[in-house]
């Protein structure tokens, strides 16, 4: 085949260049206990999150199994096993190792057996859609991004029915196990297959592994998601980049919205990367009550003391989430939506009277692109399409209005220049770093070893990764532990509930004790793009360090 | 002081990363002929790119002297001297290694020499404001990206009084020379300061350097500007992502905007490096005086044969400099203006009557959004701001509603999501490749040695870059060569040409070659993060040795 670079990915038709053929040939290191033999040692009887009576009511078969921790010596059967794996829900780098973590302990533990990919995510299950996944096949995906090996999807198995047409498809492929790649989500889903596989008297098991980029799925046995740290290696590259055009422009503030809707995870994150003037963390501004006018304010006075300082310039990182968690902002959106759904908007502006007061307020501060935003804009269901709103540009132009005023006022004499950047999509499927790497494959590989010793419900679980990777822990936390309950339509729903960023954590505080100094000074730091070889490539995630100290 | 990560910059306040300290730490090559004593060989006698008697009356001083290469043997006089660096206009990654090379050479081969940064550009000799360049002052910026080491600046030395600054300076400072790195106006006006030096008498003699990442000041002798080849890894790496996610994904198509106003280089290197299914080049939009229309007819046409063929995503780039192209956009631009500067618009709609038929018509085409963009926004001068008009989302709007007519009438048949992107800043400012940081180093210390043998109003130009570094050839091009005139009120102002895509040349008929075969297949390749060690760190920029072969 004709290429004007790289070389041709074996096995397919498509292309790879050389930084993801040098990947490709990285041996992964394992964990020492998955390199000998090990037992799968029981811990204590669990409970739940919360509300454990009711978790226990839904779980009837699994509720109360002990997590599990594996020891070296002893050794489990030989025995081959039919394998089904699943993707969930959105990309995160990584994914494809925790299937040759899989695959590779099979092939060394449990020679003869067979492994399925499901295809598009969970509806592969319900439709019985797989591909056999040899190592041939799997082998050209090795330390590679995205998801494109088996593909991923959406879709819930949460039917009677559905339920149903999974229990064919376990029994049609006679499998022993299958492994669900997915957020908080998408193990409750492992987790409720696993309890109705075991009800209904099927022999296939069920193992999770934790992924999501936003870093919300975490507990004491799962110190990260993985695809956490390459996103926001990548992300703080570019941050770092902007930084350093900052510094030589001497004319800019770049508001950057970086991904993470429920958790800021990622904007702390990147901020302790990378030392940005300002960063607004979602949870902090809920715990607060913070408005919207008080953000732009906290972002104008920083701006306006910085002017002080000569300094016409700088970096504000904020979450893709904000507005969630501003209270005033959510309560417009509800009022907006009952107007829009009863009545028309006129040109007047009439329909202005139905808000209330404080909404009315809000509304009118709003950049007038905005308001248009939220009238005109509404998904299938006619609510406002709260994703589609540009967070960053709304508060540069809301922090360029009020510097505006302040300028009358002789407060500020500067020219305010905000440019606006969204990272978001860049970072979900670049190469795995080989944090990531390593990470995913201890995880896949620990998941395999979980379901070849006969047990169910349980979340891969791999820790002390602060330790050189032969240090790590391997393990598996039952899922059920993990949960608390939500009434939804008169019924109780189990959770995970998402990992929010604690304002009394380590990671937090860490930030909290810098940030004037980063406000006023200017700390910038550039990671740079990540690097696969030499020293630099072996630097470990900076908050899970941090957060690891913490829970130590 | 205290960091989170990092390292504290050497004499610095900031702090910096592992691979900021890294890339500090490595040595940078030379090419052979610099390595030993050499001589300075005259070529023959040069002319003008165009109406060579005009720019010998502008220049009557330094018109027709030849260009110059070094060859081995021989040596220069051994003398101090006292050198002024200026950094002018935008940002490319490896201006900091052009200056660590003027003052490398100027260490080795003319000891005792003065080295002067002046600073925040031009206005920097105007005022003569500067700041001394030492060894220990400029260390930490080696092989750093950025120009906050003196930081650059857009002002032109124009005026008659302007010329007295700079001459005022020069003699102030006793200036053996100056070296301008910047682009092409850059570099006229430091051939017209040269010239005015020369004819005032002044020994202070100019060299020019090629800098800009849109890669559009170029010629037979100086193959490429720098920055070029980092923004374009470092937009290719975060093509390559969108890449992976668009297959693993399978619902989005992206579209790309990309850095580059005036020429549609950085479009069609990226396109060579990553594949795209489509990639718009200016220049041939232009050639083929193609309208908004047909740009959007021949994405959406290519969207209907990839849904026909199974695939609902994709990856579309767009230059930066697009709407530039398109003579009815620049019609109606020019009628907005026209109409804005003498009335007002009506919310009826009445002031469109104004408008000429053809561009009327293209006015009722465009999306809502950019409507409103184009009569709202305005300069200072009230003119529209091009600049300010989101290519990308126009023709995500307009493909979209072109789409939605194709469902009606039953020709397309999928969902078409959309999602914008604006790819610039992160990659000015980037560490500069291994590539821009050797070839920038050779650049200051080519630009040194022209300055030591008495030569002024050359441009440094290094080449043979296809070949390893030791055998890269080394010389100065005469600045008149590559100029022509523009007649600006009534008199004919020095121009270097914007180097143009060359709908003839190798790089864009390769591109032409393959683009049918990417558009409807997926030949996307991922180049991953720039690397720094090891073997993938020496893979050479893609679209530079295409052009090479092409001169050769």
């Amino acid at each position: 085949m004709p290429t004007t670079n790289g070389h041709v990915k074996p096995g397919r038709s498509e292309v790879y260049s050389e930084v993801q053929t040098s990947r490709l040939k990285v041996s992964l290191p394992l964990p020492s206990v998955l390199k000998s033999s090990f037992d799968v040692v029981d811990g204590r009887k669990s409970s739940a999150a919360g509300n454990p009576d009711e978790i226990a009511k839904l779980f009837p078969k699994l509720f109360g199994q002990p997590s599990v921790s594996l020891k070296a010596g002893g050794s489990l059967p030989k025995q081959s096993l039919k394998i089904g794996i699943v993707l969930s829900g959105g990309q995160a780098p990584g994914g494809h190792n925790v299937i040759c973590g899989i695959l590779d302990y099979l092939q060394n533990r449990a020679q003869g057996s067979t492994v399925y990919g499901f295809r598009g995510g969970p509806v592969g299950i319900m439709k019985c859609k797989y591909v056999q996944l040899t190592y041939e096949f799997v082998y050209p995906y090795r330390n590679q991004g995205g998801f494109d090996m088996i593909c991923s999807g959406r879709d819930k198995i949460e039917t009677p029915e559905q339920f149903q047409q999974a229990r064919e498809t376990a029994k049609k492929l006679d499998l022993d196990g299958i492994v669900v790649i997915g957020g908080d989500d998408s193990n409750t889903n492992a987790c409720l297959l696993a309890e109705n596989f075991r009800a209904n008297g099927l022999k296939t098991r069920v193992i999770g592994c934790p992924k999501t980029i936003d870093g919300d799925l975490k507990c004491k046995e799962v110190p990260i998601s993985f695809g956490f740290d390459t996103a926001c290696k990548i992300y703080s590259e570019m941050i770092g980049n902007l930084m350093v055009d900052a510094r030589s422009t001497r004319k800019y503030y770049h508001f950057v919205r970086l991904m993470g809707r429920a958790a800021s995870h990622i904007t702390l994150e990147c901020a302790l990367q990378t030392h940005p003037n300002i960063a607004i963390i979602g949870e902090e501004v809920a715990a607060q009550k913070q408005t919207l006018k008080s953000v732009t304010n906290y972002i104008t006075n920083i701006i306006g003391k910085r002017a002080d300082a000569g300094y016409n310039y700088g970096i504000i990182l904020i979450p893709e989430g904000l507005i969630d968690f501003i209270p005033e902002v959510q309560q417009l959106l509800a009022e907006l939506n009952e107007i829009l759904a009863h009545g028309v908007v006129d040109q007047g502006g009439a329909w202005k009277k139905k808000l209330r007061s404080q909404s009315h307020e809000l509304f009118e501060m709003l950049p007038k692109a905005i308001q248009e935003q939220l009238l005109l804009e509404r998904d299938p269901h006619g609510n406002v399409q709260v994703a589609k709103i540009e967070t960053e540009k709304m508060l540069t132009q809301m922090v360029e209005v009020e510097l505006e005023n302040r300028k009358k006022e002789g407060k500020y004499k500067k020219d305010f220049k905000g440019l606006a950047h969204f990272f978001g999509y860049e970072g979900r499927c670049g190469l795995p770093s080989t944090f990531d790497s390593n990470y995913c494959y201890a995880l896949g590989y620990g998941a395999a070893a979980l379901l070849h010793s006969g047990k169910t419900g349980l979340i891969s679980s791999v820790g002390n990764l602060g330790a050189p990777v032969e240090d790590w822990t391997v393990g598996g936390t039952a899922l059920t532990s993990l949960m608390n309950v939500e009434r939804r339509h008169g019924k109780f729903k189990p959770v995970i509930k998402k990992a929010m960023v604690e304002l009394e954590g380590a990671p937090f505080k860490k930030f909290a004790s810098m940030r004037n100094d980063w406000s006023l000074k200017n700390r910038y730091i550039n990671p740079g793009p990540v690097q696969f070889v030499g020293p630099t490539s072996k630097v470990i995630n900076h908050t899970l360090m941090l957060e690891l100290g913490s829970q130590a």
